[in-house]
């Protein structure tokens, strides 16, 4: 029999929600025979909403009630500190007291960054805790790490961030030896600003992650490399930038298109093609970003996620308790101690 | 009578050389009355291009020998030192010289950074020259300063960045009061990294300055600024990604596109439309990255840069001149110092 996993679900957070959450919850259910959901937020609220979809509570779904709701522009240290009873703290909570295995939110990442840290809390040497969504790439995926909000990293977080990204993108996502690429100005060794001159040399040192080296920026879009190491601000600005460049082309495109009677005929032909093609390159579509080195996996899901987007990050829950992540994280860190 | 403006092109730069530089100064010597332009390189290689595009030598058109090349991968440092025959040196000591006013180069852009600084020279009082190129926009047109080779800027680097790109985009881009913008992960004055915390309230103070305050990279391709001020290892990452990101983005879509036959005879009807759209997005079209704050112009287009766009650079020299932007960068300067 396989091991039962438990995934906490905010219903309260994202722009959709409670209808979006509420619906990924009862659609993971019926997909994943191990999974057990906590839905934490207004008890009646989910009540109301569940009973529009199931004529009867799913057996392995449980409802926690949590009050409040953390608002998208609070901010996130004080909403974690005085909100005791909302979703985000009641459902991080539960993670903490082992009660369940993760916790998954389309709410403020800034609360849900906060609560990860200072409620889940960071596994025993984990310097810090890197927020790590999955980009879309000419041919699939890379883990863009770290774009959290703890900015003005050192040598020796981009070094766990490369270590952790690795196990990840092998075990979850399921590429072999993934390749660890280093952000930079320049492919050369002695190129970049002080914190990357420093981490190269400790990367290339590492035994245990494939290095290929320096990447730049121009390079990430055609995926030459899986996990791309970064300081989260350098991260936040990529993630950004591939969110605003994408729609900005976009919305040129379809204006060109529009301009003449031949481009507008050509235009309603091509546009399920563009489309689809479109979805693919849709930071959004590729399930939520972990938050990885903590006692238990956080998960921030886009704050527009929909129903299939967080149905999906309940599944990398299920996968990441599986490979049993924490452990190889936890066994990384011992040798990494062994080796120093 | 238009005062004179004398432009230094290096024959030998970039990948469509001499060709391209030499189509470029006949070009630009046809529209501009008032300008003059030295060719640097080897002679007999810029007589025989030249002999294949006019009858006689233009009578604004000098050639000075140089009998070195930079090439793109040589260390800049050591090539600026060592290969004083390059058409680099040469052309760039006519400018520190006085014997010239701007100098236009499609060579290594490391060399032509560490040239600019070491040759042409900083006007004093300025603490580091960034380069700016204009990135292309939803609706036009944004400096993105810093993209230079000095990462790791201080606060009061990018304060000149400002004040340097709001002159810029006013006199040479012809943008009324240019709202700047500063590159961070949050919109809050609170967010960021110590530099863009420390730079902010800077900023505010600026009087002479549009500061519309923190800007995040999604926002930039629509255009939410003029000017956007940030350290030369982010705005690298802004620039390359850029390219990267629209370069792969077309590829999925005409890939899209060929996916079946109806998408296919769609293709062929939206193709002049779209290449159109796709022109006014790219980076390398948009003229040449003026490097400021330097004893002189020093413009780099890019490596693989056509003849119209060298040829729109050196125009960019002549507006630079015709607006006298040193002497208000000087200006500026000398407030600054009042104010403090």
């Amino acid at each position: 029999m396989q091991e039962k996993v438990r995934v906490v679900v905010d219903a309260m957070g994202g722009d959709n929600a409670p209808a979006a959450p509420i619906a990924a919850a009862v659609d993971a259910l019926e997909k994943h025979e191990n999974l057990e959901v906590i839905l934490v937020g207004r008890e009646e609220v989910i009540r109301t909403e569940l009973a529009r979809r199931v004529k009867t509570i799913p057996s392995r779904l449980e409802i926690v009630h949590a009050e409040d709701v953390i608002e998208m522009a609070e901010p996130p240290v004080n909403a974690i500190r005085r909100k005791k009873q909302s979703s985000i703290v009641v459902g991080m909570n539960l993670v903490k007291k082992g009660e369940a295995d993760a916790f998954v939110s389309s709410g403020s990442t800034g609360a849900v960054l906060v609560g990860g840290q200072l409620i889940v809390g960071r596994i025993r040497g984990i310097e810090r805790p890197p927020l790590a969504p999955l980009i879309p790439t000419e041919n699939g995926v890379a883990l863009l790490i770290d774009c959290g909000a703890n900015v003005d990293a050192r040598s020796s977080h981009l070094v766990q961030f490369a270590r952790m990204g690795s196990i990840y993108m092998e075990n979850v996502v399921g590429i072999k030896n993934p390749r660890v690429g280093l952000v930079n100005i320049g492919a050369e060794e002695e190129k970049g600003n002080a914190l990357v001159k420093e981490t190269y040399p400790l990367l290339k040192e590492c035994p245990d992650i494939n290095f290929i080296g320096n990447v730049e920026a121009r390079d990430i879009p055609a995926g030459v490399c899986d996990v791309i190491v970064c300081e989260a601000f350098t991260g936040n600005v990529i993630l950004k930038l591939y969110e605003g460049l994408a729609g900005t082309l976009m919305k040129k495109i379809k204006g060109g298109m529009m301009s003449s009677l031949r481009s507008k005929v050509g235009a309603l032909m091509v546009k399920p093609a563009l489309k689809k093609t479109l979805k693919t390159f849709d930071v959004s579509e590729h399930g939520g970003a972990p938050m990885l080195g903590l006692n238990g996996l956080v998960v921030k899901t886009h704050g527009s996620a929909k129903s299939v987007e967080i149905s999906n990050a309940i599944g990398q829950c299920i996968q990441f308790e599986k490979q049993h992540m924490n452990e190889k994280i936890k066994e990384h860190l011992i040798k990494e101690k062994e080796n120093n």
